[in-house]
């Protein structure tokens, strides 16, 4: 059985949005599943020194028009969220908690309250550093309310998400999407196609 | 006649020199030539607010590693120079120098000159900061010493390369390589490819 690609990225990414529907594709073309693990780019950036693609001169407006053009593209709806970028703390614990439920039933909505939470803020314009939008959205899903507003709130679930953190830095991740295959790392939504011929050709 | 790609690149960017070998073929599928513009990225980033990428704890790491990883997919010698990154004002007055000579059997050398100090320095481990290795490798593609050594003390020469520094940023260049056709920007030579398509399908 061939390990899953395991995607690291932060919910206010929209090049993470964008490869976030388009890894699927190419990780079952190999017999792969996805791993989705979301981080914090914030605490990312303090140890790699860098900071939102969006703030830098001349580069944040190419930037912008890239993740529509890039959409685009492939005809994949997206809308430049107003508020930009956003804390996605709350997005990130909740598929922790998922992804980690003792109920298996919760686990297999992951990749649904992924989706899900990306949509919301990248089509639908919904602001989802608030955890009641979170919520929300994640019910839409028919992840029960309650049981996330309170996981949300777990102190495992916050210890779950920091680790994910110095788990993806360890494993030498410093943006937004990259996705670790084998061994092998690559970054950048639009690197999906060299991770694709990666697991064609075995490797070069 | 459709207008040329204008490739923008740094001497010191790995990606530029990638993309100096692939963006040619890309270019004439589509009856397009290539308008070489070497820029200086130091000033560049002085504007962008951005620092070469190797300086970056992970993401330099990555980088080194991708460079080799992009040059072997595509069977591309590549030896990551001891010296990196270096100044390229004298390589890229070179090519300004070239460019916009009054005689026409030096600008028709501008391409051989371009690959031979890309190849100079990714390849043959020469130092192309120095104005003499400039000038002895402009010599292997029969660019005559003297009148080349004139031409890099030459003020006009020197204020070339800065007006190409500042169009650059006017046409809102912050990287290396970047690549203009008609209107349209793109930004990496991983891009080269959306930019096939992009000519391909005129647009989207």
């Amino acid at each position: 059985m061939p390990t899953p690609v395991t995607f690291y990225f932060d919910f206010s990414s929209p090049y993470g949005y964008l490869g976030s529907q388009r890894i699927q594709a190419v990780a079952s073309k190999h017999g792969r599943t996805i791993d989705w693990h979301p981080i914090l780019l914030g605490a990312i950036f303090k140890v790699s020194g860098q900071a939102p693609l969006t703030t830098f001169p001349l580069k944040g407006d190419y930037a912008v028009m890239d993740f529509q053009r890039s959409a685009r593209e492939v005809q994949l709806p997206y809308q430049h969220p107003e508020q930009f970028p956003i804390a996605t703390v709350a997005a990130a614990r909740a598929v922790w908690w998922a992804k980690e439920h003792s109920d298996a039933s919760i686990n297999q909505m992951v990749d649904e309250l992924v989706h899900a939470l990306f949509k919301a803020y990248y089509v639908d314009g919904k602001n989802i550093s608030d955890a009641e939008t979170v919520v929300a959205t994640a019910a839409t899903v028919g992840i029960d309310s309650a049981a996330l507003i309170e996981g949300l709130q777990d102190p495992a679930v916050k210890e779950r998400l920091k680790k994910a953190v110095d788990d993806a830095l360890a494993n030498k991740v410093f943006g937004s999407p990259m996705m670790k295959v084998d061994d092998e790392l690559f970054w950048g939504n639009d690197r999906i196609e060299q991770l694709d011929r990666w697991l064609t050709r075995g490797g070069w």
